[in-house]
């Protein structure tokens, strides 16, 4: 049985305002979770999950024998999980310490107003499959810790380092790398290849990039379009523009 | 005011069975609403929005004065709409009238279980962004009209052919037309470009293409990994074979 308290603890991380304060959030669903527990960069607080999921995972789980453990039961599950269909595991983690960020050699994935949790989520993952390391979000991008986010990474939430700052400032301080930007008339995806060192700019679904980034811009990309769609969802464009450009 | 009778029906819309009964269904959203209003393959048979919509897109809702207005407060959108934050415009549809699908000459996208709505929804907004006219998918993938799917193709919804059939059937019959499939240890997806006609099989993302259908493919794809990620989302792996395909 959880107490009342840590019911309420709980819900209150569904809130990023509360995630600040208590620096932690919470993960659902044991892909998800056991995918936290492995990584070294990630703290667990607590697993919560029923008597049928802890006897199913019980040898994965005693490897990680500092975790505190409890069994819940599926109402209680319900009452805290941020799912509309809860999963058999939450986890309660303390969030991520980030290392430096080093855009130097490297390919840097930079956001600007990503507020679609799957979407950013859903980002986080294409990158974790590229092997992008790090990702710069402005700061109106939606948060990592998002229970939607969180769940859409599908584990790759801590192998990939998220930095919220401002665009342009960071941008200008990295100006002696080349920056790509998605747009209308640029120049055919098909025609960039075997990129090692880029900045790739990824603009909000419906406003794009705002005009001040997009002037930083050294270089526009195009997705060739055959039909009629007006465009691509966000994440979409940006797994296909990296499947072209690495 | 809508009557008790009609909000009833709207809302049964909301669900598979009564949408299959009924052969409507519902779409929300000024973009979506517009893209099918001015499909020739669709009937609008009422659009309900708040004042304040009508005000601002009289000039281009004069053009369909065959279309039923009903002016209604957002307290009663609230009631109809399937979305957590109802948008200003419901539109109550026919379901499209289908017209044949020919795969030869032709790329055809074939849906293995794809089952999540947005998902669904969004392989249909990449299929209409590449020029693909017609996608088969199996039995038990989403409902092209659940309100998710409609919301998520934004507006690309009948600019592309659906139908729901049993997938070896289908392509034991096509089986002229050489079939890919995306699998672990294919051929790079860099080797294939240009193509003219073909069938591209996706599968669930969980459990991937189906034994029984995989065994159909003449050739197996790979979508070349350079991190840890395990997976890719179905949409996003769609949209990354399409644009190195065609």
């Amino acid at each position: 049985m959880i107490s009342k308290t840590y019911t309420k603890y709980i819900q209150s991380l569904h809130e990023k305002k509360f995630r600040d304060v208590e620096n932690a959030f919470i993960a659902e669903g044991s892909k998800v979770v056991m995918d936290l527990l492995t990584s070294s960069k990630i703290v667990c607080e607590k697993l919560l999950a029923t008597q049928v999921w802890m006897n199913e995972n019980e040898q994965q789980i005693r490897k990680y024998s500092h975790v505190k453990l409890e069994v819940v039961e599926d109402f209680e599950l319900d009452k805290i999980s941020a799912l509309s269909s809860p999963n058999k595991v939450l986890g309660v983690f303390k969030k991520i310490i980030e290392g430096p960020i080093q855009p130097k050699g490297n390919i840097t994935l930079v956001l600007d107003t990503i507020q679609d949790p799957g979407n950013l989520g859903t980002i986080i993952r294409i990158a974790d499959w590229f092997g992008i390391s790090a990702i710069i979000c402005s700061e109106n991008c939606a948060d990592r810790y998002n229970p939607k986010v969180v769940q859409s990474t599908m584990g790759s939430l801590a192998r990939v380092e998220l930095i919220y700052t401002n665009l342009a400032d960071w941008l200008l301080k990295n100006n002696d790398i080349k920056i790509f930007a998605t747009a209308l008339n640029g120049v055919g995806l098909e025609n960039i290849k075997g990129l090692k060192e880029a900045i790739i700019l990824i603009g909000n679904e419906s406003k794009g990039i705002s005009a001040e980034i997009l002037e930083l811009a050294n270089e526009k990309i195009t997705i060739p379009k055959l039909g009629d769609a007006e465009s691509l969802n966000a994440a979409v464009a940006t797994g296909i523009i990296l499947s072209h450009m690495i």
